[in-house]
Protein backbone atom coordinates (compact mmCIF):
# COMPACT_ATOMS: atom_id res chain seq x y z
CA UNK A 1 0.00 0.00 0.00
CA UNK A 2 1.29 3.69 -1.02
CA UNK A 3 1.97 5.99 1.81
CA UNK A 4 1.43 9.71 1.39
CA UNK A 5 2.52 12.52 4.36
CA UNK A 6 -0.08 14.83 4.72
CA UNK A 7 0.66 16.79 7.94
CA UNK A 8 -2.21 19.46 7.24
CA UNK A 9 -5.32 17.07 6.05
CA UNK A 10 -8.16 18.51 8.30
CA UNK A 11 -11.21 17.04 6.56
CA UNK A 12 -12.84 13.72 4.48
CA UNK A 13 -11.09 14.81 1.32
CA UNK A 14 -7.82 15.67 0.80
CA UNK A 15 -5.38 17.33 -2.56
CA UNK A 16 -2.32 16.00 -3.21
CA UNK A 17 0.18 18.58 -3.77
CA UNK A 18 1.48 18.98 -7.41
CA UNK A 19 4.64 16.92 -6.49
CA UNK A 20 2.87 14.08 -4.83
CA UNK A 21 0.37 14.53 -7.07
CA UNK A 22 2.72 13.55 -10.10
CA UNK A 23 4.49 10.84 -7.91
CA UNK A 24 1.15 9.15 -7.46
CA UNK A 25 0.23 9.43 -11.19
CA UNK A 26 3.56 8.88 -12.98
CA UNK A 27 6.12 7.02 -11.20
CA UNK A 28 3.19 4.85 -8.64
CA UNK A 29 0.53 5.16 -11.88
CA UNK A 30 -2.37 5.32 -9.59
CA UNK A 31 -5.42 6.63 -10.76
CA UNK A 32 -9.52 7.18 -9.73
CA UNK A 33 -10.34 4.41 -7.47
CA UNK A 34 -6.80 3.22 -6.54
CA UNK A 35 -6.54 3.16 -2.92
CA UNK A 36 -3.41 4.95 -0.63
CA UNK A 37 -2.85 5.34 3.02
CA UNK A 38 -2.04 9.00 4.76
CA UNK A 39 -0.02 9.37 7.29
CA UNK A 40 -0.63 12.85 9.30
CA UNK A 41 2.00 12.76 11.65
CA UNK A 42 0.24 13.52 14.66
CA UNK A 43 -1.07 9.77 15.16
CA UNK A 44 -3.49 9.82 12.73
CA UNK A 45 -3.85 6.86 10.00
CA UNK A 46 -6.20 7.09 6.60
CA UNK A 47 -7.31 5.08 4.10
CA UNK A 48 -8.41 7.47 1.11
CA UNK A 49 -9.21 6.49 -2.54
CA UNK A 50 -8.57 8.60 -5.43
CA UNK A 51 -11.51 10.30 -6.60
CA UNK A 52 -10.51 12.71 -8.56
CA UNK A 53 -7.26 13.62 -11.09
CA UNK A 54 -5.59 16.00 -12.86
CA UNK A 55 -2.03 16.29 -14.07
CA UNK A 56 -1.09 18.25 -10.60
CA UNK A 57 -4.17 17.56 -8.40
CA UNK A 58 -4.92 14.44 -7.23
CA UNK A 59 -8.10 14.22 -5.20
CA UNK A 60 -8.76 11.59 -2.38
CA UNK A 61 -11.43 10.72 0.17
CA UNK A 62 -11.03 9.48 3.66
CA UNK A 63 -12.43 6.08 3.69
CA UNK A 64 -11.38 5.07 7.12
CA UNK A 65 -9.15 6.52 9.81
CA UNK A 66 -7.85 5.81 13.64
CA UNK A 67 -6.53 8.38 15.71
CA UNK A 68 -3.57 7.82 18.14
CA UNK A 69 -1.99 5.09 15.66
CA UNK A 70 0.04 2.99 17.84
CA UNK A 71 0.81 5.30 19.93
CA UNK A 72 4.21 4.96 21.88
CA UNK A 73 3.97 3.74 25.47
CA UNK A 74 6.80 6.92 26.63
CA UNK A 75 8.62 9.53 25.44
CA UNK A 76 12.09 8.95 24.15
CA UNK A 77 14.02 11.97 23.48
CA UNK A 78 17.97 11.63 22.03
CA UNK A 79 20.43 14.69 22.09
CA UNK A 80 22.99 13.74 19.87
CA UNK A 81 26.08 16.00 19.00
CA UNK A 82 26.09 16.09 14.74
CA UNK A 83 28.64 14.01 13.34
CA UNK A 84 31.27 15.19 11.13
CA UNK A 85 30.43 13.01 8.37
CA UNK A 86 26.58 14.10 8.28
CA UNK A 87 25.51 11.18 6.31
CA UNK A 88 25.58 8.93 10.03
CA UNK A 89 23.34 11.63 11.80
CA UNK A 90 21.03 11.04 8.72
CA UNK A 91 21.61 7.40 8.98
CA UNK A 92 20.51 7.97 12.70
CA UNK A 93 17.48 9.70 12.40
CA UNK A 94 16.30 6.73 9.60
CA UNK A 95 16.62 4.05 11.95
CA UNK A 96 15.97 5.57 15.38
CA UNK A 97 12.58 6.66 13.21
CA UNK A 98 12.29 3.16 12.23
CA UNK A 99 12.67 1.66 15.90
CA UNK A 100 10.42 4.43 17.53
CA UNK A 101 11.97 7.82 18.76
CA UNK A 102 9.63 11.41 19.52
CA UNK A 103 12.49 13.71 19.51
CA UNK A 104 15.58 14.71 18.41
CA UNK A 105 18.06 17.76 19.50
CA UNK A 106 21.56 18.31 17.49
CA UNK A 107 23.36 19.15 20.13
CA UNK A 108 27.00 21.17 19.70
CA UNK A 109 29.86 20.41 22.58
CA UNK A 110 33.32 21.39 23.12
CA UNK A 111 35.06 19.00 21.08
CA UNK A 112 32.04 19.05 18.13
CA UNK A 113 33.48 19.08 14.67
CA UNK A 114 30.66 19.99 12.69
CA UNK A 115 28.56 22.72 14.02
CA UNK A 116 25.86 23.50 11.20
CA UNK A 117 23.28 21.50 9.93
CA UNK A 118 20.71 21.57 7.43
CA UNK A 119 17.02 20.85 9.29
CA UNK A 120 15.29 20.26 6.22
CA UNK A 121 17.34 17.97 4.90
CA UNK A 122 17.18 16.23 8.57
CA UNK A 123 13.43 16.63 8.09
CA UNK A 124 13.00 14.73 5.06
CA UNK A 125 15.38 11.97 6.14
CA UNK A 126 12.91 11.73 9.08
CA UNK A 127 9.95 11.85 6.58
CA UNK A 128 10.88 9.21 4.75
CA UNK A 129 11.36 6.87 7.23
CA UNK A 130 8.12 7.82 8.88
CA UNK A 131 6.47 6.89 5.89
CA UNK A 132 8.72 3.47 5.10
CA UNK A 133 8.15 2.53 8.53
CA UNK A 134 4.57 3.27 8.52
CA UNK A 135 4.65 5.32 11.43
CA UNK A 136 1.67 7.40 12.19
CA UNK A 137 3.59 9.94 14.20
CA UNK A 138 6.49 12.14 13.10
CA UNK A 139 9.46 12.65 15.12
CA UNK A 140 10.36 15.98 15.79
CA UNK A 141 13.77 17.70 15.23
CA UNK A 142 14.34 20.17 17.65
CA UNK A 143 17.19 23.18 16.48
CA UNK A 144 20.41 22.71 17.26
CA UNK A 145 21.47 24.13 20.81
CA UNK A 146 24.77 24.15 22.74
CA UNK A 147 25.31 21.92 25.54
CA UNK A 148 25.68 24.35 28.39
CA UNK A 149 22.36 26.15 26.69
CA UNK A 150 20.42 22.84 26.66
CA UNK A 151 21.76 21.96 30.25
CA UNK A 152 20.21 25.13 31.41
CA UNK A 153 17.00 24.21 30.34
CA UNK A 154 14.28 22.71 32.39
CA UNK A 155 13.68 19.13 31.61
CA UNK A 156 10.61 17.25 32.88
CA UNK A 157 12.54 13.56 32.05
CA UNK A 158 14.59 11.17 33.28
CA UNK A 159 17.96 12.80 32.34
CA UNK A 160 20.98 10.94 31.23
CA UNK A 161 24.91 11.26 29.54
CA UNK A 162 26.32 8.35 28.19
CA UNK A 163 30.40 8.95 28.05
CA UNK A 164 33.30 6.77 27.77
CA UNK A 165 35.79 7.70 30.30
CA UNK A 166 36.48 4.31 31.84
CA UNK A 167 36.90 3.95 35.70
CA UNK A 168 34.24 6.75 36.32
CA UNK A 169 30.88 4.89 37.77
CA UNK A 170 28.18 4.46 34.90
CA UNK A 171 25.53 2.49 34.93
CA UNK A 172 23.62 1.06 31.83
CA UNK A 173 19.73 2.22 30.71
CA UNK A 174 18.48 -0.67 32.70
CA UNK A 175 19.53 0.04 35.82
CA UNK A 176 18.37 3.73 35.79
CA UNK A 177 15.11 3.51 33.48
CA UNK A 178 11.96 2.97 35.11
CA UNK A 179 9.19 2.24 32.60
CA UNK A 180 6.30 4.46 30.78
CA UNK A 181 8.38 8.07 31.89
CA UNK A 182 9.96 10.53 29.87
CA UNK A 183 13.54 9.99 28.54
CA UNK A 184 16.44 12.31 27.54
CA UNK A 185 19.59 10.58 26.51
CA UNK A 186 22.99 12.71 26.13
CA UNK A 187 24.92 11.15 23.33
CA UNK A 188 28.30 13.12 23.13
CA UNK A 189 30.80 13.90 19.23
CA UNK A 190 33.27 11.56 18.00
CA UNK A 191 36.05 12.11 21.04
CA UNK A 192 33.25 12.49 23.76
CA UNK A 193 32.25 14.92 25.83
CA UNK A 194 34.78 16.74 27.81
CA UNK A 195 34.89 16.45 31.74
CA UNK A 196 34.23 19.17 32.05
CA UNK A 197 30.98 19.03 29.71
CA UNK A 198 30.31 15.48 31.89
CA UNK A 199 30.70 17.21 35.27
CA UNK A 200 28.15 20.22 34.57
CA UNK A 201 25.54 17.03 32.87
CA UNK A 202 26.05 15.35 36.36
CA UNK A 203 25.53 18.28 38.50
CA UNK A 204 21.87 19.18 36.29
CA UNK A 205 20.55 15.81 37.16
CA UNK A 206 21.66 13.76 34.35
CA UNK A 207 22.68 10.15 35.26
CA UNK A 208 25.80 8.44 33.68
CA UNK A 209 24.97 5.48 31.45
CA UNK A 210 27.12 3.28 29.72
CA UNK A 211 26.28 1.43 26.44
CA UNK A 212 28.41 -1.45 26.53
CA UNK A 213 32.11 -2.67 26.47
CA UNK A 214 32.64 -1.71 23.21
CA UNK A 215 33.67 1.80 22.02
CA UNK A 216 30.50 2.55 19.62
CA UNK A 217 30.77 5.44 16.83
CA UNK A 218 28.31 8.49 18.16
CA UNK A 219 25.89 7.42 15.82
CA UNK A 220 25.44 3.78 17.09
CA UNK A 221 25.58 5.04 20.41
CA UNK A 222 22.65 6.75 20.10
CA UNK A 223 20.73 4.21 18.29
CA UNK A 224 21.82 1.36 20.55
CA UNK A 225 20.13 3.98 23.70
CA UNK A 226 17.47 3.75 21.27
CA UNK A 227 17.25 0.18 21.08
CA UNK A 228 17.05 -0.22 24.97
CA UNK A 229 15.04 2.06 25.93
CA UNK A 230 12.26 1.01 23.69
CA UNK A 231 13.23 -2.59 24.98
CA UNK A 232 12.58 -1.81 28.40
CA UNK A 233 9.07 0.13 27.41
CA UNK A 234 7.65 -3.01 25.34
CA UNK B 1 46.11 4.86 20.29
CA UNK B 2 46.17 3.55 17.22
CA UNK B 3 45.31 -0.04 15.87
CA UNK B 4 46.67 -1.89 13.45
CA UNK B 5 44.72 -5.56 12.27
CA UNK B 6 47.64 -7.98 12.04
CA UNK B 7 46.15 -11.40 11.31
CA UNK B 8 49.30 -13.45 10.59
CA UNK B 9 51.29 -12.21 13.98
CA UNK B 10 52.91 -15.43 15.17
CA UNK B 11 55.96 -13.87 17.27
CA UNK B 12 57.54 -10.88 20.04
CA UNK B 13 58.06 -9.45 16.33
CA UNK B 14 55.70 -8.12 13.81
CA UNK B 15 56.78 -6.08 10.80
CA UNK B 16 53.84 -3.56 8.97
CA UNK B 17 53.30 -4.51 5.30
CA UNK B 18 53.90 -1.69 3.05
CA UNK B 19 50.64 -0.41 2.96
CA UNK B 20 49.95 -0.30 6.82
CA UNK B 21 54.23 0.78 7.14
CA UNK B 22 53.22 3.83 5.03
CA UNK B 23 49.94 4.93 6.67
CA UNK B 24 51.77 4.48 10.00
CA UNK B 25 54.69 6.97 9.08
CA UNK B 26 53.27 9.45 6.21
CA UNK B 27 49.58 9.63 7.71
CA UNK B 28 49.68 8.42 11.50
CA UNK B 29 53.27 10.36 11.62
CA UNK B 30 54.38 7.77 13.73
CA UNK B 31 57.86 6.78 14.26
CA UNK B 32 60.54 4.61 16.29
CA UNK B 33 59.45 4.45 19.99
CA UNK B 34 56.01 5.38 19.57
CA UNK B 35 53.51 2.82 20.80
CA UNK B 36 50.48 1.08 18.70
CA UNK B 37 47.92 -1.54 19.32
CA UNK B 38 47.71 -4.68 16.98
CA UNK B 39 44.70 -7.00 16.98
CA UNK B 40 44.86 -10.49 15.36
CA UNK B 41 41.64 -11.25 15.19
CA UNK B 42 41.37 -13.96 17.40
CA UNK B 43 40.75 -12.49 20.64
CA UNK B 44 44.73 -11.35 20.69
CA UNK B 45 45.04 -7.81 21.54
CA UNK B 46 49.06 -6.74 21.68
CA UNK B 47 50.88 -3.54 22.94
CA UNK B 48 53.65 -3.13 20.66
CA UNK B 49 56.69 -0.36 20.31
CA UNK B 50 58.05 0.64 17.05
CA UNK B 51 62.06 -0.37 16.86
CA UNK B 52 62.81 0.48 13.36
CA UNK B 53 60.94 2.09 10.10
CA UNK B 54 62.42 2.31 6.77
CA UNK B 55 59.89 3.86 3.60
CA UNK B 56 58.31 0.98 2.86
CA UNK B 57 58.64 -1.49 6.45
CA UNK B 58 57.67 -0.63 10.01
CA UNK B 59 58.95 -3.09 12.68
CA UNK B 60 57.37 -3.45 15.63
CA UNK B 61 58.15 -5.52 19.04
CA UNK B 62 55.32 -6.46 21.57
CA UNK B 63 55.67 -5.10 24.71
CA UNK B 64 52.15 -6.02 25.81
CA UNK B 65 49.87 -9.22 24.67
CA UNK B 66 46.17 -10.29 26.13
CA UNK B 67 44.50 -13.69 24.87
CA UNK B 68 40.48 -13.62 24.20
CA UNK B 69 40.50 -10.05 25.10
CA UNK B 70 36.60 -9.31 25.74
CA UNK B 71 35.48 -13.07 24.98
CA UNK B 72 31.82 -12.87 24.24
CA UNK B 73 29.95 -15.42 26.25
CA UNK B 74 27.94 -16.24 23.32
CA UNK B 75 27.66 -17.10 19.69
CA UNK B 76 25.45 -14.87 17.00
CA UNK B 77 25.10 -15.68 13.51
CA UNK B 78 23.24 -13.32 11.87
CA UNK B 79 21.94 -15.03 8.26
CA UNK B 80 20.97 -12.08 6.30
CA UNK B 81 19.54 -11.35 2.82
CA UNK B 82 21.75 -8.77 0.92
CA UNK B 83 19.93 -5.70 0.20
CA UNK B 84 19.12 -3.98 -3.26
CA UNK B 85 21.24 -1.04 -2.16
CA UNK B 86 24.58 -3.05 -1.31
CA UNK B 87 25.39 0.45 1.25
CA UNK B 88 22.19 -1.02 3.45
CA UNK B 89 24.17 -4.20 4.17
CA UNK B 90 27.92 -2.57 4.37
CA UNK B 91 26.22 -0.25 7.17
CA UNK B 92 24.60 -3.04 8.83
CA UNK B 93 27.77 -5.16 9.13
CA UNK B 94 30.12 -1.87 10.55
CA UNK B 95 27.49 -1.62 13.22
CA UNK B 96 26.74 -4.96 13.79
CA UNK B 97 30.89 -5.88 14.30
CA UNK B 98 30.75 -2.44 16.85
CA UNK B 99 27.55 -3.90 18.81
CA UNK B 100 28.90 -7.71 18.54
CA UNK B 101 28.09 -10.29 16.37
CA UNK B 102 30.36 -13.67 15.58
CA UNK B 103 29.01 -14.87 11.91
CA UNK B 104 27.19 -13.30 8.88
CA UNK B 105 25.79 -15.13 6.51
CA UNK B 106 24.45 -13.53 3.19
CA UNK B 107 21.58 -15.79 2.14
CA UNK B 108 19.53 -15.49 -1.02
CA UNK B 109 15.80 -15.61 -1.14
CA UNK B 110 12.82 -15.97 -3.53
CA UNK B 111 12.64 -12.34 -3.64
CA UNK B 112 15.93 -11.04 -3.40
CA UNK B 113 16.50 -8.25 -5.93
CA UNK B 114 20.58 -8.75 -5.05
CA UNK B 115 22.07 -11.74 -6.02
CA UNK B 116 25.70 -10.66 -6.11
CA UNK B 117 28.13 -9.11 -2.93
CA UNK B 118 31.32 -8.35 -2.69
CA UNK B 119 32.97 -10.38 -0.37
CA UNK B 120 36.63 -8.19 0.03
CA UNK B 121 34.38 -5.39 -0.16
CA UNK B 122 32.29 -6.49 3.09
CA UNK B 123 34.94 -7.70 4.28
CA UNK B 124 37.01 -4.22 4.47
CA UNK B 125 34.07 -2.76 5.93
CA UNK B 126 34.03 -5.49 8.81
CA UNK B 127 37.70 -4.62 9.18
CA UNK B 128 37.68 -1.29 9.60
CA UNK B 129 34.98 -2.09 11.97
CA UNK B 130 36.96 -4.18 13.92
CA UNK B 131 39.77 -1.32 14.39
CA UNK B 132 37.61 1.20 14.58
CA UNK B 133 35.88 -0.51 18.04
CA UNK B 134 38.49 -2.25 19.69
CA UNK B 135 37.38 -5.58 19.19
CA UNK B 136 40.06 -8.38 19.04
CA UNK B 137 37.78 -10.88 17.36
CA UNK B 138 36.74 -10.50 14.18
CA UNK B 139 33.40 -11.71 12.59
CA UNK B 140 34.02 -14.12 10.15
CA UNK B 141 31.56 -13.26 6.82
CA UNK B 142 30.49 -16.52 5.40
CA UNK B 143 30.16 -17.23 1.12
CA UNK B 144 26.84 -15.95 0.48
CA UNK B 145 24.52 -19.16 -0.09
CA UNK B 146 20.48 -19.89 -1.45
CA UNK B 147 18.26 -20.11 1.73
CA UNK B 148 17.32 -23.62 0.79
CA UNK B 149 20.62 -24.90 0.82
CA UNK B 150 21.27 -23.27 4.15
CA UNK B 151 18.32 -24.60 5.56
CA UNK B 152 19.48 -28.03 4.56
CA UNK B 153 22.79 -27.43 6.65
CA UNK B 154 22.84 -29.02 10.14
CA UNK B 155 22.53 -25.98 12.90
CA UNK B 156 23.70 -26.36 16.47
CA UNK B 157 22.47 -23.94 17.62
CA UNK B 158 19.09 -21.57 18.85
CA UNK B 159 17.60 -20.88 15.41
CA UNK B 160 15.09 -18.34 14.85
CA UNK B 161 13.50 -16.47 11.93
CA UNK B 162 12.68 -13.31 12.03
CA UNK B 163 9.24 -12.47 9.54
CA UNK B 164 6.75 -9.89 8.81
CA UNK B 165 3.12 -11.87 8.73
CA UNK B 166 0.80 -10.44 10.79
CA UNK B 167 -1.60 -12.86 12.81
CA UNK B 168 0.93 -15.32 12.20
CA UNK B 169 2.06 -16.48 15.73
CA UNK B 170 5.60 -15.00 16.50
CA UNK B 171 7.35 -14.35 19.48
CA UNK B 172 9.95 -11.67 20.51
CA UNK B 173 13.89 -12.96 20.96
CA UNK B 174 13.46 -12.49 24.69
CA UNK B 175 10.79 -14.85 24.90
CA UNK B 176 12.84 -17.45 22.73
CA UNK B 177 15.92 -17.14 23.60
CA UNK B 178 18.28 -18.70 26.76
CA UNK B 179 21.63 -16.71 27.59
CA UNK B 180 25.27 -17.73 26.48
CA UNK B 181 24.61 -20.05 23.73
CA UNK B 182 24.89 -20.06 20.19
CA UNK B 183 22.39 -18.71 18.14
CA UNK B 184 21.23 -18.38 14.38
CA UNK B 185 18.51 -15.80 13.26
CA UNK B 186 17.50 -15.53 9.45
CA UNK B 187 16.41 -11.65 8.31
CA UNK B 188 14.84 -11.61 4.98
CA UNK B 189 14.93 -8.96 1.70
CA UNK B 190 12.73 -6.41 1.11
CA UNK B 191 9.41 -7.47 0.53
CA UNK B 192 9.67 -10.41 3.34
CA UNK B 193 10.78 -14.64 3.25
CA UNK B 194 7.83 -15.74 0.94
CA UNK B 195 5.21 -18.05 2.97
CA UNK B 196 6.97 -21.35 1.42
CA UNK B 197 10.05 -20.02 2.57
CA UNK B 198 8.60 -19.24 5.94
CA UNK B 199 7.23 -22.69 6.08
CA UNK B 200 10.78 -24.31 5.51
CA UNK B 201 12.41 -23.02 8.05
CA UNK B 202 9.44 -23.82 10.55
CA UNK B 203 9.78 -27.32 9.55
CA UNK B 204 13.55 -26.96 9.85
CA UNK B 205 13.06 -26.22 13.56
CA UNK B 206 13.64 -22.33 13.13
CA UNK B 207 11.41 -20.09 15.93
CA UNK B 208 9.28 -17.44 14.29
CA UNK B 209 10.28 -14.00 15.69
CA UNK B 210 8.93 -10.95 16.04
CA UNK B 211 11.04 -8.02 16.01
CA UNK B 212 8.59 -5.35 17.56
CA UNK B 213 5.59 -3.91 15.66
CA UNK B 214 7.16 -1.10 13.71
CA UNK B 215 8.20 -2.22 9.79
CA UNK B 216 11.72 -2.33 9.91
CA UNK B 217 13.92 -2.59 6.76
CA UNK B 218 16.30 -5.65 6.17
CA UNK B 219 19.42 -3.47 7.60
CA UNK B 220 17.39 -2.53 10.67
CA UNK B 221 15.85 -5.81 11.37
CA UNK B 222 19.08 -7.55 11.77
CA UNK B 223 20.54 -4.67 13.62
CA UNK B 224 18.06 -5.23 15.83
CA UNK B 225 17.58 -8.96 16.52
CA UNK B 226 21.94 -8.04 17.06
CA UNK B 227 21.13 -5.49 19.65
CA UNK B 228 18.50 -7.55 21.23
CA UNK B 229 20.57 -11.02 21.15
CA UNK B 230 23.60 -8.91 22.96
CA UNK B 231 21.44 -6.76 25.33
CA UNK B 232 19.88 -10.43 26.54
CA UNK B 233 23.51 -12.13 26.95
CA UNK B 234 25.08 -9.30 28.86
Amino acid sequence: MHVFYTPDIDSSEYSLNEEESKHCLKVLRLGRGDVVNLIDGRGGFYEAEIIGESKRNVQLRITQSVQEYQKRNHHLHIVVAPTKNIDRLEWFLEKATEIGIDEITPVICERSERKIIKEDRLNKVITSAVKQSLQAYHPVLNPQVSLTDFLKMEHNSVKMIAHCIDGEPRQYISQVLEPHQRYIVLIGPEGDFSPKEIELALQSGFKPLTLGNTRLRTETAALAACFEVNYLNR
